[in-house]
C-alpha cells in the first residue's frame, strides 16, 4: 500500500547565523569551519547576545505544521494522527507533541513522541505508514524538529571551553519539518512507496551520546560524539540502506533520479555522496545551509527535493543515527498523473 | 484482529521503602503519608543513603523484558520489535529503548520509544497493536518504565524543601513492566482487543508539568503537580473512557469481571473506584505498594490480574495522563481454551 506526501513544509528560527558571526561568538576559527566541516550557515532558536530562548521546539514544530495543512490544502479536523520526532523534547511532560496538538487545536487525535535522532524523520514516516495502513486513519501530521541549541550562554567564556563542545555549533542548527500524510493521493503526487528501519546492533559502542542535562553550567559534556567512527561506519550503513532500497525497486543508481543521503556536515556528506557513486547533481544536501537539524533534516531535503522533481521520476532516501547505528530510508515516487 | 499478551513481567529495583523510613530521610510525616495518600511502599532506583542510581531505567526495562521473554517461553530472535514508554530516559540519546536492545542482543529489530506520562503502556500497546495488524510483524515487546527519582541527593536539607516537592517521594516510585505481544495466542491466552488512546485538549491547563533537568541542584521545581484539577478532571476523563469501553463490549460494569483503574496514590485511586461505581474487589490497585512508577504502572495492574482472571472473564483498564489529559484504556479478555 502507499501512502502520499500531500503537504510539507519547514520552518527556520531567526536569521542564518554564517561562519563570521559564528567564529566571532564562539572563539571558533573561520578557515577551520569552511574547510573542515563546511557548513556555510545555520539557525538557532535562542538568541546569540541574551540567550533568551526565542523559538521553542513547539513553537518551530507548530509553524512547520500549520504550513504543512495550508500547504496539503486541509483542515484540521481532518487530522487523525501527530507523531513528533525529536532528541531535545522542552520539557519531559507534556510531551511537546502534545503542547503541538494543543497549539494546532486538535481534537481527539492519537499523539506520539518519538525519542530519537538522525533517522526520528524516517522512523515517524514508518509509524505513520502502518498506522494509515491499518485502516484506522486517512490522514496524519509526522513532525520532526529539534532545538539543539537551548543552552547557550552569552556569558560564558567560549574561548576556554573544549573543542569538542565547540565544534557543535557549527554542526548543528535549530529547526522543525512536517509534512501531511496520507491514505488518499493529494495534487502533490509525492508516493512514499518503502519505509525502511532497522537497529542494528553489530556489538559497535555508541557513535553519539547526548546527556539529559538541563543547562551549559552543569559539570561534564552534555554531547559526545565519535567522529572518527561515525566517519567509518555510516557509509557502511548508508550502502547497506541504499542496496536495499534499490533491491526493493529491482533497480539500480542509474534508474533512480534523485538521491537525499545522510547529513552530518557539508563536508562528510560531500565524501559519504563520493564513496557511494552517487551522481553528484543528484544528490540533495542542505545541511550546508540549515546546519544539522536532527530530527528535521530529512524535511528540508523533502522541500528541495519537491521542488525539483519531476512526474515519473523516483527519489531514495537515506538516514543514519549514529548514536546506537539505526538505518533508515524510503522511497519516494513523483506519480504521473 | 486480536493480539495476544504471552508473556508479563514486572521489575521493581531494592527493596520496598516503607513509610517509616521515607518520612526519616525527607522529613515527612508519617501519619499524614498513611492518611492523605494511602501508599504503604515504593521502591527507588537510587540508594538513598549514597545518592548514587541503583537501577538505571535501561537496567530495569532490561530486566522486565527478559523476565517477559522467560514468561513467554520464546528466544529473542522472534522479536520483531521493541518499544519503550517513559518520561525519564537515562539520556536524551542513544534513546534507552536502544540500550535495552543491545543488552538484550536483538538484532534487526525496529525500535520507538515513546516519551509518555501514566498513559504510556497503553500508547505503546496501542502502536504496537497496530505495527501486528500490519502484517508485517509478528511479535513485539512492549515495555513501561520510569526511574523517576535519580536526583536524590543525600547530603540535600530535605527539612527545607518545599511540600509540593517532598510529596513526589512519598508518590511516585521507580520500576518497569514489559509485556510479549503476538498475532499468534500463547499459553496464557489474554486476548487484547480493544486499545483506546486519544489526546483530548479542551482548554484545560496541564495538570503535570515536568521540566527537563538534569539534578536536583538546579533551580525552580522540575516536577509541578495541580493535584486539585487531577482531583476534578481525571474522574470525568476515566468515566469517558470506561463508557467507551463498555460501548465497544455492548456491556455493563456488571458484564465486566475486572477493572484497572487509573492510580495516582493509594487513596485517589479508591475514591476514583468509588465513584465510577466499580466493585472495589474487582478493582486491581497496586499503587500503594508500588508507588506511581508512571509507565510501568499498568504492567504492575496486568501481572496481578493475570494471577486472578479466569477462562472467559473479562477486564477493563483505564489511565489518564494529567499532563495535557490524555485519555487511553483497553479491554482484556482471558479465553477459553
Amino acid at each position: 500500500m502507499t501512502n502520499y506526501i500531500n503537504g510539507l513544509a519547514i520552518s527556520l528560527p531567526g536569521l542564518a547565523v554564517d561562519n563570521q558571526e559564528l567564529a566571532k561568538c564562539f572563539s571558533l576559527n573561520e578557515e577551520w569551519i569552511n574547510l573542515f566541516l563546511g557548513n556555510r550557515t545555520r539557525h538557532f532558536g535562542t538568541n546569540l547576545r541574551t540567550g533568551e530562548q526565542t523559538h521553542s521546539l513547539c513553537d518551530m514544530a507548530t509553524d512547520a505544521a500549520l504550513r504543512a495543512l495550508a500547504d496539503a490544502g486541509i483542515a484540521r479536523g481532518d487530522i487523525d494522527f501527530v507523531i513528533l520526532a525529536t532528541a531535545t523534547p522542552d520539557r519531559l511532560m507534556p510531551a511537546t507533541v502534545n503542547e503541538v496538538a494543543t497549539q494546532l487545536q486538535l481534537r481527539d487525535v492519537q499523539t506520539y513522541q518519538l525519542q530519537s535522532g538522525c533517522s526520528g524523520a524516517i522512523q515517524a514516516l514508518d509509524l505513520a505508514n502502518v498506522l494509515l495502513q491499518s485502516g484506522r486513519n486517512r490522514c496524519g501530521l509526522v513532525i520532526g524538529a529539534d532545538a539543539c541549541n537551548k543552552f547557550i550562554d552569552p556569558a560564558a567564556d567560549y574561548g576556554k571551553a573544549k573543542s569538542s563542545e565547540l565544534i557543535n555549533y557549527a554542526l548543528f542548527g535549530d529547526g522543525a519539518g512536517a509534512v501531511v500524510l496520507s491514505s488518499v493521493r493529494g495534487a502533490r503526487q509525492l508516493a512514499l512507496s518503502h519505509v525502511h528501519y532497522t537497529f542494528t546492533d553489530r556489538g559497535w559502542a555508541p557513535g553519539q551520546v547526548v546527556e539529559w542535562r538541563g543547562s551549559r553550567a552543569e559539570q561534564g559534556e552534555m554531547l559526545r560524539e565519535d567522529y572518527k567512527a561515525i566517519e567509518a561506519k555510516v557509509p557502511v550503513l548508508a550502502e547497506e540502506v541504499l542496496r536495499h532500497l534499490l533491491g526493493c525497486l529491482r533497480a539500480s543508481i542509474r534508474d533512480v533520479q534523485w538521491f537525499l543521503p545522510p547529513q552530518l556536515s557539508g563536508r562528510m556528506t560531500q565524501q559519504l555522496v563520493d564513496r557511494l557513486g552517487l551522481p553528484e547533481s543528484r544528490a540533495i544536501n542542505c545541511v550546508a545551509d540549515t546546519g544539522n537539524n536532527g530530527n528535521a533534516l530529512a524535511f528540508f531535503q523533502l522541500a528541495r527535493l519537491a521542488d525539483v522533481i519531476e512526474p515519473g521520476q523516483r527519489a531514495v532516501a537515506i538516514a543514519i543515527e549514529s548514536s546506537r547505528w539505526l538505518r533508515a530510508g524510503f522511497i519516494l515516487h513523483s506519480e504521473s498523473v
